[in-house]
């Protein structure tokens, strides 16, 4: 077992240190060392075992579910896991859970909204999983409009209280995570009406279920939302249902540390700035960018792998057929979403470092930044995102028909990934908040207000859209600054474009919501040149370890010359490119597919998946592929028998020609 | 209930008539009645319902499909339907199913390829159901290239027998849907052995399980591969697995309508033409592509209603919020998909016009059509199936959040579509061919010989290559010779580059292999360029209905000029058009946009589903979702109990800080 490695020729053909990459991939040697501790701790474990998850019942699978986060919290609290080495193990034990959103929406929440005196009350209790809790904010009517929920949270100062009440049926909370089964808490948004007026939505934190018993407390009906995409995949999750019917809770359970509501029903804003509350949609939003390069990786690594084992046509005088990843369409397809693996890896990086420093400046009250932060997060968050969605299809199209098999582990991952491109912050009205940022900052050029940061090039339209492009022959192409230049100019001149549009129509309303494609597209735009430009950045460093340099420049070539081929019409209509130049580039990246392919499997390997983690039988660190899989199909619940159950009522009287008389 | 109907003031808006709509898309008023007539017998029959699907474990979704099947069968036998309402019976169960291989595959090949005495002998079981077959081609390590296959079945003449049997584990025969649980016999693709010498792939009638008590025959292994994507879907079905322990089957099973095996073990090929196998790929080509229009009108059918009652942002005055389908970005993306559904069906249309012609003319030995028609139903398979696979996707994307969950019907849809991308010849495969054929046309221009029917165009490329376009305002772009010019420019410009390219290789294999991404992107700009002019087409034809004609001119301009802004930089490389033009075509997209709007409802009404068929919440006819949504939830298995079971085991030791001494 040991001995056998069917990519062990694939692995000695690799010209970089594989070790150093998977340092520069986990960010540093301490990251590293972590994540690689854990996820063995994990994978080495029988509890956490999840190839027979898909084929779990309903029932079945959320049980599991509980089961392994009381494991996780077990294990936690007998290594006394720090924080960072706690949330690593939840997230290698890889099934969505109550705990994510416990841990990673219920406390930030009271955090970032709650006084000093609630945050004292609060949080030691949910850091001790005393209590559990969710975050309910989405209703049955509404989603990405927050200031459409119809929740109400009505004080009543005869008895210094809120009630939580759901008006309508479409107020029904709708899709919280953890709240269908298991949340004794939720932090609840809601209408704040205090002597009649409306003060618009506010967090209150209202205990749903008793300790005792766990049934919901009077006035409260809530369940689950049931089945969604996929087998297993969300399936484990408790998504939920929540009505209140005139829920009274006391008045300091309204998160008060923006906003109160006196004993008197006086409603007060603080002097906290409320730009601060952007400083936890930037957190969270770095963390799902993060989040897209680990799933992106994970399918990547899959198809790369199996595209390895799997072999089709070219067989020469009887001899083996040719490996898939051999043939250009496999690699044109593959080593793009290779090289968006690394490509969001790093920008993911560099946007931790901007949460950092954005929170330096909130803390003396520099909110210079904020604007462009927030653009530039939301913007990243929407295409790293659908990128990834897209892409773990794409690879599961790679691997052939065996790539639709459970145990491929991509259909999992495609189901589990997907609605990343809907939570927080659907995509589509992420890059209007981005379009909409773009054309301020156009419409403040000739006031001399000079942009910064990763908008600056818009300083420099006229010249960019003025100059031509020097590439002559195709490895003109390698040049970074040619590839920025062009991925600036085209995001200028797409930027411009919109704000001439929209300067022809009267009211400018009306132009955002004509012009709303052309402005989603102008943001994909600017957002892809971050990625490009964060990217050469990265390289520009020092980075050690034999050929690991040389292998991130090619992904990054990879990277900005798929994309400008798949866009070629953006980038020839901004005047800076022919399209000659175009199928200059075009050729370039078919060669540098070349270099990519020898050190495809070494490139994976340094992500440092374990098989268990993969979760799939295709992406085997080994390649032992086709045993594995004949193996896993025995494992159906429909093999249990040889003559399956229905045969006597439902095939059998078809054979004998008794259906007519039969009865079904 | 009658009474309500959310989407009456959408439908009284509508400025065609629907009822004659509904005509065309169903090819004809007989077509109409009938699929409208069985629709909705399926529909009212209890047995057929479908809304539990997804809740089902594998075994219980299996017998669920065997009951329907076999229910299926009775209702046919009871009410005499003769053939093509037995198969519309089938096709609205809408469950896969082992009958769709029985008579899609089993009996077709047996048509296609067994001479007049087999035919004589097992057709007739087989359309009574005495034997159900299966067709199993493809292996564990072999799928698109069935030259690859490596089941052997080797003739021996002292028993006049063929011995079939799988000598290593990747022979094993894995994917042919029902063979896993329920087929008595199979067509089995193995390779003919003589004497010593290998013939290549041919097909054997071997019968699997007894008859008497439905168990395996000896030597034969044969179970269920497992668990594939999705909860429901294809999980229906038994795809399966199988073995061949040297198995004999009689020499006269081997199905000899082209080549024999004589009693001494000759091995013989008939004067039947070879090419009348391509016949019948046509013909499955054929109806694939007109499933993708099936599937892709269904995706679009819920997407489009319920986008007119989900509402998002836009509230004034506390007034509802605007319907999202009003929203620019939503039509951007929605309606493209709509003029899809109708493109693809008026191709596929045309497909089947083609079959019964190149029958007629393979009749009469007239085998000049067949080379393009190939390549033409080997593209249209490729681009509408990926295409729709995408759309379905997408669909459930403008859905929101609610797309996600399995009462929307979208994930269900899509996970039984995806498939349709690979099976049948894997797209990028298919459009592999679609390149060589066009390399072909190409080197033949020069000898002189003209080049016809779908790819006559390429005799006036160095016309087209050099006249410029005509649109000088938005409008011109209506013009149907404007479109089909820039898409045929666009083609024979993408056609020439390539071939230019190959010319660059001293071994021409070389040059097909490194620029196969570039052949395959040249095919799909050959193929869109087929579907625009059948779109066209139909439309020259008399069409007759208030306003009908006009809605699809609308539909068809939107198909065009939505390929054309997505690809324009092909269009622009092309030198057909400027940048500027392009610019103006999506101009006029979005104006067209805006005369969609006040009929998407009436036209996805025009698709004639029932609600049992579309079987979405979202996509109900009287738009009466979100009570529908709730009443859903509660059906969930996880709702059956208040607290989950678990509860003591899992949740309670957390909460009471009992889990360190917890027994998990």
């Amino acid at each position: 077992m040991e001995a056998l490695d069917y990519h062990a020729e694939e692995r000695r053909k690799a010209e970089f240190d594989v070790e150093e990459m998977k340092i520069v991939w986990a960010g540093s040697r301490q990251a590293y060392e972590i994540s690689d501790r854990v996820a063995r701790l994990v994978a080495s474990d029988p509890v956490f075992r999840k190839d027979n998850r898909t084929m779990l019942s309903r029932k079945e699978l959320f049980k599991d579910t509980l089961k392994k986060a009381a494991h996780a919290w077990k294990r936690i609290m007998e290594l006394r896991l720090p924080e960072e080495e706690a949330s690593q193990l939840r997230f290698f034990m890889d099934q969505p859970a109550f705990t994510d959103l416990h841990w990673g929406m219920f406390i930030p929440a009271i955090k970032g909204s709650g006084t000093e005196e609630q945050k004292a009350k609060w949080l030691p209790m949910a850091y001790k999983m005393q209590i559990i809790g969710c975050y309910a904010q989405t209703e049955l009517g509404h989603g990405s409009n927050v200031q459409g929920l119809e929740t109400t949270a009505t004080f009543d100062p005869h008895t210094d209280e809120f009630v939580l009440h759901s008006p309508t049926l479409t107020s029904s909370k709708w899709w919280p995570g953890g709240l269908g089964k298991v949340s004794t808490h939720a932090v609840v948004y809601a209408r704040l009406i205090t002597d009649g007026q409306d003060h618009g939505v506010h967090g209150f934190i209202v205990q749903l279920r008793s300790l005792d018993d766990h049934s919901p407390l009077p006035g409260i009906t809530v369940g689950d939302i049931g089945m969604k995409f996929g087998s297993g995949a969300y399936n484990s999750m408790d998504n939920g249902v929540l009505r209140f019917d005139h829920v009274r809770i006391p008045r300091d359970q309204m998160l008060m540390g923006v906003s109160q509501v006196t004993r008197e029903g006086k409603y007060m804003q603080s002097d906290v700035p409320r730009q601060l509350v952007y400083g936890t949609m930037v957190y969270v939003r770095q963390a799902i960018v993060a989040d897209a390069s680990t799933a992106l990786s994970r399918a990547v690594c899959i198809a790369t792998r199996y595209s390895a084992v799997r072999r089709q046509f070219g067989s020469q005088n009887g001899g083996p057929e040719t490996q898939v990843i051999g043939y250009k369409t496999q690699q044109n397809r593959l080593f793009p979403l290779l090289a968006s693996a690394y490509a969001f890896r790093f920008v993911g990086e560099w946007l931790e470092w901007l949460y950092t420093d954005v929170t330096q400046r909130l803390q003396t009250n520099d909110f210079s930044t904020l604007p462009e932060v927030h653009a530039c997060t939301a913007g990243l968050k929407s295409i790293t995102t659908s990128a990834t969605a897209d892409a773990i299809e794409e690879c599961w199209k790679l691997c052939g028909g065996h790539g639709y098999l459970s145990s491929s582990g991509l259909p999992e991952l495609f189901a589990v990934y997907v609605p990343a491109c809907t939570y927080e912050g659907d995509n589509v009205v992420l890059l209007l908040q981005v379009g909409r940022f773009l054309m301020k900052t156009v419409s403040q050029l000739g006031s001399g207000k000079k942009p910064v940061g990763t908008i600056a090039y818009m300083g420099r339209a006229e010249h960019l859209l003025q100059c031509p492009c020097e590439v002559e022959k195709a490895e003109d192409w390698l040049k970074p600054h040619v590839i920025v230049e062009a991925f600036e100019a085209r995001a200028a001149s797409m930027v411009v474009a919109c704000a001439k549009n929209l300067n022809k129509f009267p009211e400018q309303e009306d132009g955002f919501a004509e012009l709303s494609a052309d402005l989603a597209e102008a943001a994909v735009a600017h957002c892809q040149l971050i990625v490009v430009t964060k990217f050469i950045e990265k390289l520009q460093q020092g980075i050690p370890g034999k050929g690991v340099k040389r292998q991130l420049e090619i992904l990054c070539n990879v990277y900005a010359l798929s994309l400008l081929h798949k866009h070629l019409g953006e980038f020839v209509a901004s005047g800076y490119i022919t399209s000659e130049q175009g199928a200059l580039a075009n050729e370039q990246l078919r060669l540098l597919y070349s270099q990519v392919r020898p050190n495809a499997i070494a490139l994976v390997d340094a992500f440092n998946y374990t098989d268990h983690f993969l979760g799939s039988v295709l992406g085997r660190y080994d390649g032992n592929v086709y045993p594995k899989l004949y193996e896993e199909a025995w494992k159906d619940p429909l093999n249990e028998t040889v003559v399956p159950d229905g045969y006597r009522e439902y095939i059998r009287p078809i054979l004998k020609q008794h259906i007519r008389v039969a009865r079904l």
